[in-house]
């Protein structure tokens, strides 16, 4: 293999021609050699967008040569179209505070730069990583500015993949409003309600989760590029700072914004324990929503099989016929991880010390990771479980039939004494709460009628009035 | 002792003839005699408002004859002001989804109102617990509902407490706005900043804390009084639905509004969840500036020592004349209680089954702990430690002009690289990067002293320009 | 009142002279002010059996007189007793690394040594809350060695608890050990066994559980008395570590020792990491279990309803004759808990700095909370759950028979792909697994009905040879 | 592309005849279609180890052609070696408790057996993936015994790892067994130590970890290989346990045992929560160790900057010769990601309902990344961090000296009081404790320098006597 000679503070190490970057990040690589996930692909091509947008500002602030601006641009391009993907392999849980990550890319661009102009890599006179990719910026605000661009997008897929999910509810809604099942609280029988209002209430919790986080990209817009180091601005210029947030606005078409403070956006990480913890929310919800069809689904036949989930997958390797409920369980877990990412990025960020947290690393990825599998797994949720599952409609009115719970609806009638004294009494016995009140003789037959038909139990009123 | 013997649907039981409470709270606390913390007061009283708007609504909807129902009022008036504060021992950590805490309400209420009626504990023809009390009720549309207006009205004081804690700082940022430092990245000395700045970034995260916590009280008004048991409101009406918003709006001045789908307040936890998740990005921040400050004051001889906190106490049994960061340390301790109990928050929020959550007192419990101990604590570290806290200034000067960041600020002049080996030979040599240049000559020395004036390196712009 | 005044380093303040505790002691009441739970009361105990423990100690080694050393001890000892339990109420969220509890029973027991000697409160000439029963001492190695103490009294609490429980457990285990009911894997059917085998794998999990605790205590026995400040033992003498070691020993009857590296107990925290962490194991098997309870009583008519649960209290305000399963809702409440608990002592232990832990109070706090609640639950889960828990034989039988998975016994015989679809057959035609084999003449009748033999599917065998 | 027709229970799919997976793992694909990380390879090869061992033993009792037994042997080695890991693509956040994981190996091995036996992959009637492969196993109790045997094989690699660090900490105690600084408690400055009591103090902590990572192999040891679907055992025989047991064991060169209760060992996960629990413990200590490393290593000028260590990397893109802590910090974003997969392996484990844990996915891939990540960091740290770093001997030195920590000394001599009088005149004045006793003329000139000579202050003794 061909090598070439790079050199930085440190010393001198040989670096294979075959690759674009350069000397720290074979350092990097070296330092960080965890045998882990590597970055995460989006955050690398939002820095590359970064690049691109500091090499058309600088070139308009005559900074920066047009010819060598338009070669980081044309290099930047490429590398945010994924040709130089597997030169970012970085261990996503490095030191440095995203240093390496920025070098890697300063690195690539330099490199394929150079290349473009007709040089060899490693020749950094032609352009160099620093004083030219990464003029007038810092990873201080390079990293965290493109961590917000990348989470906003994924917001965004993640807003309309919880919106299709809820719309998948509402359809189940309204498609089981006609049939009466027993609800149930504490897994004990309760009162009646209608299988559509069971997704109802499920649609209702996601569109929560949607609104939530499709408004908390608000809060996502403010970078502080420009705030170089430590958001102070040293080597960059006021000018510089409103081009590249126009700059920046046009090449995403995302409202971004430049914050007042920088210094508070280089050190604060709040906004991300925020973002979060909203998804923290939605996960909340996916657990209680994927947890219920799982035990309504129980059976098919020794359990509640109230529900019925599309089968996709043979279930056991050793019960032939078995189905189970894969889809909500892999939902589940997913659920789970962004929780625990939750806590990685919460004490990530709550370790941050003066004027930066060395911890953004760990917090982008968690971050990231969580948006990315939540927006996979809502659109599986969607697609292959919610659209095509049914109801057992004759398990939902045998289960609702055996049960005591009409009893409820004597207590405007007789008080809730009398009425829990026949209810245990039907337990007991072994019969209906019909037979109890008729043998009891307290109520009228057709009063009795009235007041228990299930139709009548699951409306706000009084039974039989 | 004297007792009155008291029955429910599992038998009887002696209950001492002192206590407003019943049967249903004699069986709580035996059940869950866990000797820990009771529910939280701020709860208990939250209920007993429900209970009068219940009988003040039931009165007008001729439900509740008018001499019981005034009865109740003026009783649950009196659990408000506090005046049977130690009748609600039940554990915090009880099951049952909240019945026993409704219960241990409804009993307390039904007793001191047949009192008031001048009959005698335990006679329930009087007044009823349950027939009466809790008459168009359930404990599962009660609890939520009181839980939210009890954590609207902490909202509110923590609210508050955020922005007299926000003011502080920034009349530190102003205090201080003179003050040239050393700035920090990774805990490595980077570019000069001043002391105003640091707390400019502080005051920057606290209002966005403050907010957050005000917005949330938005999607905390919805409540679900009249959906009963399990959201479809039987033995509740329309008319109550409507007229206990109205007097609940009337009782406590909030916007409290009924929810359009009562199943899904009923049932789902997440509102809870996402307000937890924003009392957690507070903690984040709370922890970030207190550890800031306790390293900041790190001394007073041999730590970083720039920043004096105002003396609390003696700070050691055995080491005479230390004083500790004791506010600080408190913060950050209650800042990652509220992280915990910002975990027990979302398992049991994700542990809801069905029509209902089961775990509702843990996330009282925790929900509320958290709301008021960072009102508390967030007071308690603006009145003593922030609003006295001052700035050594010799200690930022010294450590400034020992330092070599400004080699930062020749980057535009000489390059990176040129830049960087001017400042490794300042550190081997141990002189300054002053001293450096001027020996390379690679600069005339005015430009060397305005690129290097401290004044200039903490500013948007290029040094020396 | 009367007031005494009293001086530290900071200046002056009065205090009430009917409180035994001095000026510390406000001082940090004020500091804390958080309306929180205040410090462990087996904390404070432990502290004042190590102060009576210095006493004596000292005493032996002429470094404090006679009569002064044994008024501290029996000073110490009242408070053991809990003479003075209302003294101690500053809060368990408290800075300064649990000096203020120190000091807070250092000057109870002055005062009250005083008083016993005849003076009057607050004259420490006679006896000094530092010179004299913080003598040898400081709060880091007294703090740390009160909590091993605290801890391992209620380990060994809990220990016997878990052993109850276990053995309740396996007495279920005998008792059910010939009803045989469905198994379910995922929720789903799955083969037979018996109602025993499942207590039996409940009571493996809480035999582990009770091993582990009960090892763990050996981890816990090294204390640091006479490392003082640091760990280093300026101000104690060898002489004195090696009597206070016996003399604790003695007054605890437990193996304490002494730790062989003083520095490494004073700074570290991980043994509490890791004793959380076991009661963080157990929360998980009780987690387990208790929804396991909750899903097979589920009913009594609408779900599992394998299981009957004893009746504890009635479960709704509306419903009447609604009985819950509040015992397993407590114990999974209390089990969350305990794993929030686990969450804040991990972050407050990884937040230790060079010499000394800041963060112990809360540590304490929640490690002897976890330690309290997992005792009272699990003694409250098997009294007043497991020990009255029955079959509901019929409903087992019911949910056996008609279930389809008896198709995995013939794999063997016809493999799996003509025992799926059998048994897909069987749940489309709503047939059993037999009447299907019968129709489809496979298999001769004999051998079928031996293969399907309910007591032939729960052994390790091939079925039918 | 040529494709295959396979089919299962669902229908048919047409599979790439280059695959040697088959139906199954397609479905699986496309459920779990999350982008995410793939099954650990760890866990695939002692899946298919435990294939080779069942190969073997299904042989020997006659229940498998010798023909197909060797092929089937044959094929698990090569799974093994590593021939086929890019075979193994579905996602690590499966639904179906790891049936789709088991399935994928089932279905490799039966398609390169099948080739290794002149067949053409699909040709199920030579090698089946279920009646052939799968043979007398259980998804259930094949996986939950690969991911024990997985994980013992990491503990001692990690143990290995946690062993060289501990020995690296002491080569340091001994390096610095000379080198006097000041101890700091809450970051205050606090009584001298020396330099190589610090990393005693880790060395200890690391002992630990390494002693209970060592331990909890004991408790992984045990199988439940022959429980198959639920434990009970059914289409496996006693036999089989037998000889798996043993040829498991020759295999892995483990002391694996088969469980007395496999029921136990098939839906119980607390074993997991165990270990991962004493992995935290492990990160807690990290957490310490690295944070305390990077505020010693502050500066290089304006921090504490007594330790300096290694150069790894160029640390700034814009503050040339800044060099940043990158190890540590790695090191610690490794710690926090372990506790991050501690919370999702708890919450996991306390999901498990009745027969089987349907989230041993989740936990399989949280624990062996936390297992490895721990190794390779624990590694690093080593190396590129402890082996290399060294005291900036003239910083201790002048900390040192410039601290008032020496009252502590004279409180035997003087008194606490006045020693806190001297301490806080010292403070105020600028002056040194020596320069503030010599003018209050308490003691002696030559008794003060013996008092509050260094090497004096850090032994267990009362310092000049």
């Amino acid at each position: 293999m061909n090598y070439r000679l790079e050199q930085d503070l440190l010393g001198e190490k040989n670096i294979a021609n075959s690759t674009y970057s350069g000397i720290n990040t074979a350092r990097a690589l070296e330092n960080f050699d965890l045998n882990s996930k590597a970055v995460n692909i989006n955050l690398i091509k939002d820095i590359a967008l970064i690049k691109k947008a500091a090499a058309m500002t600088n070139m308009k602030l005559k900074l920066l040569a047009a010819e060598k601006a338009e070669a980081i641009i044309k290099a930047s391009e490429e590398v945010i179209e994924g040709k130089f993907d597997n030169e970012f392999r970085i261990s996503a849980f490095q030191g440095g505070a995203g240093t390496s990550t920025n070098m890697n890319v300063n690195e690539v661009i330099a490199n394929r730069s150079i290349e473009l102009l007709g040089g060899t890599k490693g020749n950094y006179d032609l352009v160099h990583p620093l004083n030219d990719v990464n003029m007038s910026q810092s990873t201080n605000d390079v990293y965290p500015s493109a961590l917000r661009i990348a989470a906003i997008r994924l917001i965004r897929k993640l807003s309309n993949s919880l919106s299709s999910l809820q719309e998948a509810l509402q359809i189940k809604e309204n498609e089981f409003s006609d049939i009466i099942k027993l609800g149930r609280t504490q897994l004990m029988d309760a009162l009646p309600m209608t299988a559509g209002q069971s997704f109802g209430a499920y649609s209702k919790a996601i569109e929560r989760d949607r609104w939530r986080i499709y408004k908390v990209e608000e809060r996502l817009r403010q970078i502080n590029l420009g705030g170089t180091a430590i958001g102070t601005g040293l080597n960059a210029t006021n000018k510089y700072v409103f081009m590249m947030t126009d700059t920046i606005q046009n090449l995403t078409g995302l409202g971004i914004a430049r914050s007042d403070y920088p210094m508070d956006i280089t050190q604060n990480c709040d906004i991300f324990v925020e973002t979060s913890g909203l998804l923290k929310s939605c996960s909340v919800n996916l657990l209680k929503i994927s947890n219920d069809l799982r035990l309504l689904n129980s059976g098919p036949r020794g359990g509640i099989g109230e529900i019925i989930l599309p089968k996709m997958q043979t279930g056991s390797t050793i019960m032939p016929g078995k189905v189970n409920p894969v889809i909500p369980e892999m939902v589940a877990q997913v659920s789970l991880r962004v929780i625990a990412n939750d806590s990685a990025i919460t004490s990530a960020s709550s370790m941050g010390q003066l004027e930066l947290n060395a911890f953004t690393p760990l917090i982008a990825e968690c971050l990231l990771e969580s948006l990315e599998l939540l927006d996979k797994s809502v659109i599986l949720f969607k697609e292959k479980c919610i659209d095509g599952l049914e109801m057992n409609v004759d398990r939902c009115l045998e289960n609702l039939e055996k049960s005591l719970v009409s009893a409820t609806a004597l207590v405007p009638y007789i008080g809730y004494d009398k009425a829990s004294s026949i209810s245990k009494t039907a337990l007991v016995t072994g019969k209906t709460i019909r037979e109890v009140l008729l043998e009891e003789q307290m109520l009228p037959v057709d009063i009795i009628d009235k007041i228990l038909s299930p139709t009548e139990l699951i409306r706000t009123h009084i039974s039989g009035k």
